[in-house]
């Protein structure tokens, strides 16, 4: 992949918010590397230090991206440890961040991890408190203009993975988690579309949904409703409202899916 | 319009928020077929399925952009059933979006509607909840870089409107209604510039307001205004406040402007 | 400076939010007349009307932006009023806004100030309500493309400066304020690097903290630290969490540096 042609697209994923002034200096370090880069942001608003929300996030949105785009994520409790900087080469994207398993996700067998450790490829001055400015922006610069990332670090091969829960399945059902809330306040499982069918009933909370939605819109308002997300996982979703709301349910929440009895 | 030059920008109106990955998605998805595409963000931030807030701001906007702008639009509660996705060619500009009155503002007697009903133009899988990135996405993508509107659908003369009220005017007043709040509280009204003068009184929520003013900071702080906002509206204001707060009004709260009494 | 090489790039620091469509207009305003402009948004969370707030984040970020970038910033209660529209010319960049204080921290011996008052660069029609749309966006867009600054406008020597509490220091002892908290609760001081020491004590809200850390993550979770934060300054965070709800300290919070006693 290191001789793929670069897209010059660098997406950012971060904790900061956009009520600082982090983003935008990050943003300017990438533009005085690489006037030409496009950057997309995927979200600054992943729960402060909450690392596994933004592995999800960004695992979710990088295969609509070009090959070789650079995808910085930053969600960095360690930041000035040492804890390693890396760059990762995966699905044919890279992603760039810190070792703390923000990128487990991606860690198949074709994966190569690199520890960021050739300081000529940072800024001049690297301080305690700031590597996405100072470290991961000009990396992400440089690797965006077409930077082989074997020259922006060493090969290592024990990247650090986070844990996550999987389905638990016997032959009558499934018990899942609720991974992710999104805005709409509809309920992600970490349930994959081929594990349920269409006649599958789905128990969350005590309440039971029968069947799989096709659509959000062919259900009467402030009907609960069971349907395969756009990220083709399953998820509980209210029509028109806040199923997290309404069933005040949240992350880690259990949901259990059987077989249509006869 | 067909033949007009691109400008290579495509706006985004959501419903989206930036809280979660969905806006990254779709402009992975345009960036992936128009790498070019120049993408502007006008708010995600509309209230989740609130269809006429969307199309104020839009149009409110969209005379400020260049000709041939693609503005992608989608605030969309029908997604996966049988509603139509659209474009619409109008004031030398794109609309895409939903068919569900969204662009009702745009559907002058010159415009031109076409059903997005081409699959080629789609990504290859569209699932039934997100059409912004399966559908919208990629179309606004083609057309930003030069495909012919007509060569996307069939043309049709149908489009749903949504009825919005007007104010309503008589020898001596006219009674209008808030239709928008911004940030800082300003109170929108649909009473347009030429229906008041410069010594129009205002009276809204049991408040009269003498005069229109010619700025906000003319005024001592806290003072109750009446103004000819940024949109060419007749606006409640408060120096270096919020109406909105202060009054305790909101949309669809009544606005009466008289003459001036001698 | 005004021969330098134009980078293309203008920032935008606004009280807009991200709700409206008020960013989205500017965005246009300025594609229309330089279609190659580069935008980076440095924040539109301003806190309404908070002119020194702005004036804080647009300095640190300015310094990690290539030369001869453009960086409007809009936080203008005066709107409408007799307060001049300026640009200054500082620190090889530019400053486009209201003259209310904002540029301050730019105001060196070097910098050149002009007041805008060449209407063939703005709008045709402006308003008295949105001069970042009408005046400072074409303004910007001019600049960027390659207008000398001299061309905008009439040299000035009597700029707007706020008045900013400097730390107050004597041989044992420093007295500064908080003067900005992040998204993440950190409470940044006026205090510099250079004005502490590895073992320095500070003192806030009656709690003492010994010795300047090196980053935040060598601490324990929920532990108090002292730290020189990513603008140089002196920062008291709390380790994976918010020292501005643990402390209940915000802007004006007297914060004092002594020397570690033997």
């Amino acid at each position: 992949m290191a001789d793929l042609n670069r897209s010059g697209i660098i997406t950012l994923t971060t904790d900061f918010g956009l009520d600082d002034a982090y983003v935008g200096m990050v943003k300017g370090v990438i533009l005085n590397i690489f006037p030409r880069a496009r950057l997309v942001d995927i979200t600054h608003s992943i729960t402060p230090q909450h690392i596994q929300q933004a592995g999800f996030l960004l695992f979710t949105a990088h295969r609509y991206f070009p090959d070789a785009t650079v995808h910085m994520a930053v969600v960095d409790p360690g930041v000035g440890t040492s804890r390693r900087p890396i760059v990762v080469q995966a699905n044919r994207q890279f992603l760039v961040g810190p070792d703390n398993g923000l990128f487990t996700d991606f860690l198949n067998d074709q994966a190569r991890v690199y520890h960021l450790n050739r300081p000529q490829f940072f800024l001049e001055k690297v301080s305690h408190t700031f590597h996405a400015r100072d470290i991961f922006a000009p990396v992400s610069a440089h690797l965006a203009k077409g930077v082989d990332p074997a020259e922006l670090g060493a090969l290592i091969t024990d990247p650090v993975r986070i844990e996550r829960p999987a389905p638990v399945a016997n032959e009558s059902r499934i018990v899942g988690t609720i991974i992710y809330v999104d805005r709409f306040g509809n309920l992600i499982t970490n349930i994959r579309a081929d594990q349920v069918s269409e006649d599958s009933i789905v128990r969350i909370m005590g309440k039971e949904i029968r069947g799989i939605a096709l659509s959000y819109g062919d259900h009467p308002k402030g009907s609960l409703l069971a349907i395969i997300g756009s990220s083709g996982l399953l998820e509980i979703a209210l029509a028109c409202d806040s199923a997290a709301l309404r069933l005040k349910a949240g992350i880690g929440q259990a949901v259990e899916v059987r077989k249509q009895k006869n």
